[in-house]
């Protein structure tokens, strides 16, 4: 790595958001990072500037084809005043294989590493300390390219911009009830499911619309082919516990692989806690709740790290999970994962990365 | 329709392209037509402006979740000089569809098409007179909220720029290689196939790739379940033409449903063809092919109009249809339908507009 990142400082700032109560997504901080992409010259010019609005040409692609892709991922500040990142590698990994599929050239994955974390030591005071808050970050790139020729584009723009957001579970971990989305798809073999691109979730809108009306929190999205297999919940992977293993969809060529995901597997071996990536019908899990052995479900992902389940609604069927409490598993992986994450608990994994 | 139009003139006029070699989708006319749409006021402020870059927030939900909507249709010059469009009504009805399906709030059909013409009146210049040129339009809707949570947007633009285009056929009409993809999937039920929304166009890239390596111009798509049903051909309808009956795929919920294809289907009735919209497999255009009553084979859209194929492509099975040559009947389809749309033939059907 030798490429310099320019750093212009932003003589403007803004004031944070009150820690108390933090909504998702509205507030950025002060710098971001910007690299350009052209045929020419490949990816250039990495370079941390002042957030601020992007101007593109009313025929960039971005507006017209959808080639974009993104990623979501946590900075926590620890009780010592630390900074740390969660197994960042594995996002930057990811936006790659994101990118490859929707034909955008790779970023160096090392690079956006340094970069990011440039990034937050420039903005470290934009890490909030409160318990539970953290600094969500958002790498994303779009096709600037001004042409609706139906082809890949020849520019892009990779940027990381910084969100400070409150706590998932301000009022406690409560689980949620979940239904069953048997009409709409989110993905399918052969599809874009396995990439973290923009087209994925405004598609899925109007299965978590229909979920609302009926008065549950997320939708579980059944595979696109024979509607029978289980994928994901809203957008996060999902594990059952039944009879003592723990079973999570294996990935098929339509569900994303989480860094959530990943861990928990990773913890699991590592406890001795039989855990199976395999393909699992709802049929099954119903069979399993039937017989007494559903013991624990939950999705996971970056946002929530654990959503304990309490309910899963399938048309007339529905079932009632460890009486709508939190499992002793979940509970466990969840003060693992956000202990390692904060730097409460030793990080005997090499998963963080300090600023 | 009562709301009124402004329109703010451009007092920098641009060149226009080369009319014997406009390359498609680079060059855009001197004005557009903008709309805004915020959840107090819903769509407002429709008004013709200088052509110029959309300014955004980083946070702009469209460079995330990918909340877009878009058409294409195109404005004619009839030989005395009169600008027509081709059932623009059709383009803005399918816009709406789209944008249901993407949780778009729908636009005022009739409103885009006054808007439409008034825009084209103000850019009549920009209509080409050359044979076989025309002006292209991309009216598109794009989610403007500055805010990364995951929920549909409270705020969108939509916007129509014009952009004048070459004829698709300069060296006149050649059938094209097709190439039968039988791992990306484009669409599958219950996903966003029926919608024209950017996500499933960036999709279909790495396919077309593939198809241009292995010398094919397109790529014919399949169903996304059982890979055995005919879907569409690159981004347009397919039609066969089978001992001397016209076969269609079915509105299935997974193609999109062209206006080049609902107009094809009733000129065929009208001129006592049959015609029959229905699920059809390879497999069975494979046997006609072998029984020799695969007479014709071509891809209808906007862009060609119609196109015809000449060769088919699955692995080791090949066919080379009416001997490479343009069939009959799409010939006759292609000169009525530029024929009307040019305005040399009578438009006994209605579908022209003039502007
Ligand atoms: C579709 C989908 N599935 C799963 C996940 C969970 O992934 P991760 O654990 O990396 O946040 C996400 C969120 O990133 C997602 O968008
Ligand atoms: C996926 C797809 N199928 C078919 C078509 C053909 O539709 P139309 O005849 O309205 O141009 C298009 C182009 O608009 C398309 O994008």
């Amino acid at each position: 790595m030798t490429r310099t990142i320019e750093v212009v400082h932003s003589t403007n700032k803004k004031p944070k958001p009150n820690a108390d109560n933090i909504a998702f997504g509205k507030y950025f901080s002060d710098h971001m990072f910007v690299m350009d992409y052209s045929e020419e010259k490949g990816w250039y010019d990495p370079r941390i500037v002042p957030y601020a609005p992007i101007t593109l040409e009313p025929s960039a692609m971005i507006f017209h084809y959808g080639q974009t892709v993104f990623e979501g991922l946590k900075a926590y500040r620890t009780p010592d005043d630390r900074i740390l990142l969660f197994r960042p590698e594995k996002n930057f990994r990811r936006l790659n294989l994101s990118s490859e599929r929707i034909s955008i050239p790779a970023i160096d994955e090392e690079l956006a590493l340094v970069a990011l974390k440039k990034l937050i030591e420039v903005e470290k005071e934009w890490v909030p300390a409160l318990e539970g808050n953290s600094l969500y970050i958002r790498p994303f790139i779009i096709a600037t390219e001004p042409n609706i020729n139906l082809t890949p584009a020849n520019s892009y723009q990779f940027m990381m911009i910084l969100s400070p957001v409150g706590s998932y579970y301000k009022e406690g971990i409560k689980p949620v009830g979940i239904y069953v989305e048997d009409e709409y798809t989110r993905a399918v073999k052969g599809g874009t499911g396995t990439a973290k691109t923009a087209g994925n979730y405004a598609a899925a809108y109007k299965a978590q619309e229909r979920a609302t009306e009926k008065g549950y929190s997320q939708v579980l999205w059944l595979d696109g082919v024979e509607k029978k297999f289980i994928e994901e919940v809203g957008s996060m992977n999902v594990f059952f516990k039944v009879n003592g293993e723990v079973i999570t969809p294996e990935l098929n060529g339509s569900i994303l692989e989480g860094v959530t995901r990943m861990s928990i597997i990773e913890l699991l071996k590592d406890w001795g806690v039989p855990v199976i990536e395999r393909r699992i019908s709802l049929e099954e899990i119903y069979q399993a709740y039937d017989r007494g052995e559903l013991e624990e479900a939950f999705g996971t992902g970056t946002a929530a790290v654990i959503s304990p389940v309490g309910e899963l609604n399938w048309g007339q069927r529905n079932m009632v999970i460890n009486n709508r409490e939190m499992g002793e598993l979940s509970r466990k992986l969840y003060d693992t994962l956000t202990g390692i994450q904060t730097g409460k608990i030793e990080d005997r994994y090499n998963w963080t990365v300090e600023v």
